[in-house]
């Protein structure tokens, strides 16, 4: 694969075949040429609406259905948050969740590129899209998880029957070695913040900045992890400025769950640097990421933006969950309520104005979690015949 | 509220306020004028693209997202059909499933008529659907259910915190009621095949004709239950030709599962009447209705298009749930799975030509049905040591 790269921090090129990171340690970005670029005037409703700004690929079956998903706004919001508060509803995409845009890119230019099998590092969200896209494709898929991942989270996994292999030891050194391991044998790894998921999921942003354009928000706030989708909105919008579709840059916030934050603990210290941690519990687990491999990427794109990085407690997570269920309409994985918890938080702190306009990334579809904090049924029984007094008597 | 309505029969007419039935017994469609329709040359994604074909309303929130689904080619499944297959991923909808466009529609329509409480019939998505319309609307909802209506379902409803009543009684008097007590109580019932929830559900059938314009696909095959989407589907083509831009209307097919299927069995004794039946158990109970409002109205389309009605039974539904999972990525309600079933029996019947573009509508996501027919992980362990060995051994 022949796909142009380029180190945010330290400007290194390279190309694909070379390997996920620069020599400097930090990752690669796919190399784009914004200058140029205008909103398109297709009606093409996917992500690759965008193909000018991402790599070579020709994508068929479910790739073809990534992105395009709604950006809605959500009044009932607006009160707690102090501005006007909209949702990107990434459990709109066909596995339920934002890694669609990155493994249809992935999936897609590992097709073209003539690759048979592809794979990835993760237990959750990311490797059930990766299988599902392979699937669509007709690629193989192998999917390493760790050695103590619950079965119950792998069996939506096994819906699309990837090869799942159960590893024990290190999982960020896991990490790394799936990239080794996938040169070697000509597997197309496609981890969380490697190249071309990143450039895939760069559409979050490059969608939700055309449905302000010709403005821009003011701010986006997004849960993170390893860092890839916070990386990939910001060179978005960089992108954008570039091909002069931004004068400036919305102020990007990324939370994390206090129980596991190393990137909010580094930005709270005013580190360039995030370090592992020791995660505990949470549940917001799909973004539990103790060793981030793009912790330092999300640090740059915070301070570049005038933006930031937080946790919050589950409590607060959990309450942001449900709020979104009942004033919203909307049903999202505990991680993606992180969102809204974290817009409260800054709120609190005075980060926005009544007429900023503050777009949540809710990142994912709250299905795979319906156990979790399921509320109790209250609901009378009545004759049919009772039906009106029933009525009156609740509703009037 | 002041919605023209056509009986699809007879031809009466009336306003949506006089009720939702002829007085012939069938439903009425919300009346429109097509001709000077073209396709519209805004970016908007959602269902309101095609406005000039809906109920007048200015949709907020969750509204707004409605639509706008992914169609993607599903090239896996080809052979097994004998024809091009596609797939309509209504799971994109914003609660999972297609019935979003009726509540979108519905709900806004009653927002803007200035009622405060909206209601359902129902105890699975689209009760869901309408709970969260409403909480994104700040409007009540109220859900009647079925006086055993399993309490696990109803939880998945409750996050979006409607009244829930449970009613004991015939199910079908109880459609019925439902919209009597909301004409006396100013309460807006969009009911499974009510004229608005009917008018929001053409869109489905027109984001498939956009799509292959200026050509139609050869048939569309999709689940049938009250028969309201069906009818949805038939309308919508039905206006395009008067706009001028369909000659000819694909053939429309449509499924039932055979433990209770009262419009299959009336299409195969040639009746143009479906009577109620006594239904049985099924895994896709969303589409178990033994007495379908619209059961008349779905043989009507079916026999206008070329198409049929016919019925799957569990075993059938199962297989095709799988082979869209393994096959095309997608993971479906096994209601939704009715349709790729369905198109095998079809096929083995000589309903397609090699060249034909076949539809399936995926009508709903398969998260809602997490537990039904899960399959087992097969997933070895291995040291991180060994990874290279355990990959070599089984992707080779
Ligand atoms: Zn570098
Ligand atoms: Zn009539």
């Amino acid at each position: 694969m022949d796909v142009p790269l380029i180190c945010y921090d330290c400007g290194n090129t390279a190309t694909l075949a070379v390997g996920a990171r620069c020599d400097c340690g930090e990752p690669y970005w796919v190399a784009t040429d914004p200058k140029g670029f205008a909103w398109p005037e297709s009606g093409e409703r996917s992500l690759w609406r965008y193909r000018d700004l991402l790599p070579d690929a020709d994508p068929t079956g479910l790739a073809a259905g990534a992105g395009g998903t709604p950006l809605v706004r959500t009044p009932r919001l607006d009160d707690d948050i102090g501005a006007r508060v909209h949702a990107k509803v990434e459990g709109s995409n066909p596995t339920g969740t934002f890694k669609d845009r990155g493994s249809a890119v992935g999936v897609a230019a590992a097709a073209d590129a003539g690759y048979e099998t592809v794979g990835t590092v993760s237990h959750g969200n990311m490797a059930r899209s990766m299988a599902a896209h392979a699937a669509s494709a007709g690629l193989d898929c192998l999917v390493l998880v760790p050695a103590d991942a619950p079965a119950e989270r792998l069996s939506l996994l096994a819906r699309h029957d990837p090869t799942i292999l159960r590893v024990e030891g290190d999982y960020g050194r896991l990490y790394d070695e799936s990239l080794r391991v996938g040169r070697e044998r000509g597997i197309a790894f496609v981890n969380s913040d490697t190249p071309l998921r990143v450039a895939g999921q760069k559409t979050t942003a490059l969608e939700i900045a055309e449905s302000f354009a010709p403005s821009v928000p003011d701010a986006v706030v997004l849960p993170v992890s390893s860092g890839g989708h916070g990386s990939a909105v910001w060179k978005a919008f960089q992108e954008l400025r570039e091909a002069g579709l931004a004068t400036e840059l919305p102020r990007l916030y990324f939370v994390q769950t206090a129980a596991c934050g190393p990137i909010a603990e580094a930005w709270e210290r005013g580190d360039r640097t995030a370090t592992p941690v020791d995660g505990g519990e949470t549940v917001a687990y799909s973004i539990a990421n103790a060793d981030p491999p793009s912790g330092n990427r999300v640090l740059a794109a915070a301070r570049a933006t005038g933006g930031g990085v937080i946790a919050v407690d589950d409590d607060a997570i959990l309450d942001a969950r449900r709020a979104l269920s009942t004033d919203a309409g909307l049903f999202v994985e505990s991680a993606s309520a992180t969102a809204l918890a974290g817009a409260h938080r800054l709120a609190e702190r005075g980060a926005f104005e009544g007429d900023d306009d503050v777009v949540l990334i809710a990142t994912g579809t709250g299905f795979t979690e319906r156990d979790v904090d399921a509320p109790a049924v209250d609901a009378a029984t009545v004759e049919l015949g009772a039906l009106d007094d029933a009525v009156s008597e609740r509703m009037d």
